[in-house]
């Protein structure tokens, strides 16, 4: 009798061991743990009485959401932030923000340093696939600089916007620095959230100047940033970026450029937006429009009032998105350089895929055409889940699917919290987008060994 | 004086003679010249009161439109086939029809093989892109079975429409031979006009099977047919077929199964459509409605009435469109398999693109990007333009234009004709998607010779 209670728990014992094994590897599903473990935290503090301004529980539908928006840095709103969360409600999505911001593997990390000053290869292997770093010898050291750059601009934007919101607050001290906080934290993280009822305060260059450089910086992601502060300490000319850097940059202003050009031209004289405005607000509105939507999201008042052509324009700069290892979300706009590099190279029958005089590798190439092909699956799917359970219009579900995924966190109010089903199939979406569709399919697929043989070429017609 | 005309005669010949080059040496370039001359022709007799029921001239917008849909087998009418042309009127579309199906450069080369048996290297070239054939040497022999199939199952599907028709037209059989004609023509070529005012007769079985099969024999593509063709003859099993054939078979059924279920799934309930219909009715529409939208277009009348998630995912499907080289249009079911590969082989980590034990050429992979990646452009902003010009809905606008651009055939009612621009819109999308957009590339940019430096590969983080 004893034996076997003994031989069973040995077997129990086995049975756990190897599914650990399982888990660790399969580090994408640690990933994926991770951060539903901090979702559970975060909905369990939103949906405790403390968080909610009516002092009763808040609908765990409601909680969850919130916390998922908020890990992922996308900040789409169900509730209105100021009106809904006490302070506390918002300190924790702050913190939320923030973890997510720097990434649910970064933040693990932290955690092994501090406590052991030690870091397992596979976490080592999951935090630098994170944070784009190529070695994993410089994990610790890159993490410090994640960490010193992040609340640098942090600070800096807090900085900055502290007079503009002094002067607004009609010289709340507290207050100030609690909406500057939350602001500076906000804006790097690219979540979107506000901590004023009315939303941001656009006409103010004092407020939005400060909130959009911040944002800019977090679209262009870690290693770009990692880049550009190496490169100058070295005293050495932007020659020498990495073709990462090079491309991102590139990419980064050509789409600004485009998307101020098209809401100026298209945006002008829209009576709904621009009722009586001045010139200056009208450009000031139109580079908001330009840096904001591709991932940070402040300034939600004025998205229902553009011209559908816009919402559509809109809908494709979310869906493309920001540098990789951003705060931002999206296809990365280097795999949309990439794509666009193909299409010249296939268009002048060139060879090779090369761009600042470097060639653009294999895998690279054949990695970014299924990013893309996959997140526009998703997006799709999930616009047309989106119609069948809200019966919104096509152009609505897109934009709202494209802003989830893309954690723009922009809404035309299709998720609401009538229909939970409709916020779940938002939260799916930008779970995916955070945690990037590979992670999650490397999850479930097998990796098979190479195979010995190799089948012979045959040419097929394609287009 | 006379050596100065003289000179000048001789300079204008030159210029003559080195835009003739120029055109010869573009051999996209002259594909575009016989299209748009063939549209002018078509445009003209159209326009001509003798086309026209009401005896005067037609507005010449509604030619070219209707010249442009009828040669490039897309089929969107702007008025109704039977009831504004005349018998003269049809038959021109008629002509149209089957010369954009047979293909423009098709057309030329008989045309040249009949007046002096001759084909030049250029004429061949373009052909033999055309049908999708690899040896230049077969080019006339292939035009042969081009035009023995077509005809051939022409006159089957003319064949097996007749009993049917003669019975709906009560013995009428001038008329029956006529729309028995129209249709078989028509169905082939997947143009979806109809010449019945009332559009086609899908509840009856005897004439919706026969047109059903023959534009599914259309949207194979031409190299399929041959190579099946072929391999019977030779008495070798289906395992020989093509890889071409093999993936364009596969995926075409598939994609057939996947609308099949979509639709019985999500209109199975949809009164505006299913009124007091037996489960036979929706099993024929059903199938219908998985056949027809990937390119024939007909049977118009039901589309207005499904739900907004279908009219989606009827989009995706015409944007999918039909096989290489065949009467259909749309990014290809090779271009879409290719794409589903690459992702296959990212998720799990493969080195080769393989399918059907063969390894998916180099070449062939960035040409299938390039075209996804540009026919999604070429819809994206010609939606865009659709909104921008009649204030439709991004869900209609999308659906006309992959209508147009895939050469489906069905509309939403987007392009009317009191908005000629809307019309020229889709024109063009019909005019880019028939030629295909290489073609359109080629012949504005300059091929670079092959360069003898080639830079050194630099990763880049993506996704
Ligand atoms: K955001
Ligand atoms: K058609």
């Amino acid at each position: 009798k004893d034996d076997e209670a003994a031989q069973a728990r040995r077997a129990g014992q086995i049975s756990m061991q190897s599914r650990l094994d399982i888990l660790l590897s399969h580090p994408a599903l640690l990933s994926i743990c991770y951060f539903l473990a901090l979702t559970l935290v975060v909905a369990l503090l939103l949906w405790l009485p403390i968080s909610s301004r009516t002092h009763g529980f808040t609908s765990p539908h409601i909680a969850i959401f919130t916390a998922i928006s908020a890990l992922s840095t996308c900040g789409i709103p169900v509730v209105n932030t100021a009106i809904h969360w006490t302070m506390f409600g918002q300190a924790v999505i702050l913190v939320a923000v923030q973890l997510g911001g720097l990434g649910v593997m970064t933040f693990a990390s932290m955690i092994s340093i501090a406590a052991s000053r030690h870091l397992k290869v596979t976490q080592r292997i999951l935090t630098a696939t994170e944070l784009g770093a190529t070695k994993l010898s410089e994990v610790k050291s890159i993490i410090n600089v994640v960490l010193v750059s992040t609340f640098l601009i942090e600070a800096i934007t807090f900085a900055a916007l502290f007079p503009g919101l002094y002067r607004a607050s009609n010289g709340r001290l507290g207050r100030t620095v609690w909406q500057a906080l939350f602001y500076a934290v906000s804006a790097y993280n690219n979540t979107g959230f506000t901590p004023d009822a009315t939303g941001l305060l656009v006409n103010s260059w004092s407020v939005g100047l400060p909130i959009m450089l911040s944002a800019f910086c977090g679209t262009l992601g870690f290693p770009v940033i990692l880049n550009i502060f190496r490169t100058a300490r070295a005293r050495r000319s932007p020659r020498h970026w990495s073709l990462h850097t090079k491309l991102t940059l590139f990419t980064t202003f050509a789409l600004c450029v485009v998307a101020i050009t098209w809401f100026l031209a298209n945006e002008w004289d829209n009576e709904d937006l621009f009722y009586g405005a001045d010139d200056s607000r009208r450009f000031r509105c139109a580079l908001s429009a330009a840096v904001m939507p591709r991932s940070a999201g402040f300034d939600i008042t004025w998205v229902p009032q553009v011209t559908e052509q816009t919402k559509v324009f809109m809908s494709g700069m979310m869906f493309i998105g920001t540098g990789s290892s951003s705060t931002g979300g999206g296809i990365r706009v280097t795999t949309f350089a990439v794509l666009l590099l193909i299409c010249r190279a296939a268009f002048t029958n060139h060879r090779d895929i090369t761009v600042f005089h470097r060639r653009i590798p294999r895998q690279v190439r054949i990695m970014a055409v299924s990013v893309a092909v996959t997140c526009l699956t998703i997006v799709y799917f999930g616009a047309i889940a989106l119609i069948i359970t809200t019966h919104c219009s096509f152009g609505d579900a897109i934009f709202e699917a494209s802003s989830a995924f893309s954690l723009a966190g922009y809404s035309v109010g299709v998720a609401r919290t009538d229909t939970p089903v409709s916020m779940y199939i938002l939260a799916v979406l930008m779970l995916v987008g955070r945690l990037g569709p590979m992670t999650i399919a490397y999850t479930t697929s097998k990796t098979k060994p190479h195979s010995v043989v190799r089948y012979p070429e045959e040419p097929i017609g394609v287009g």
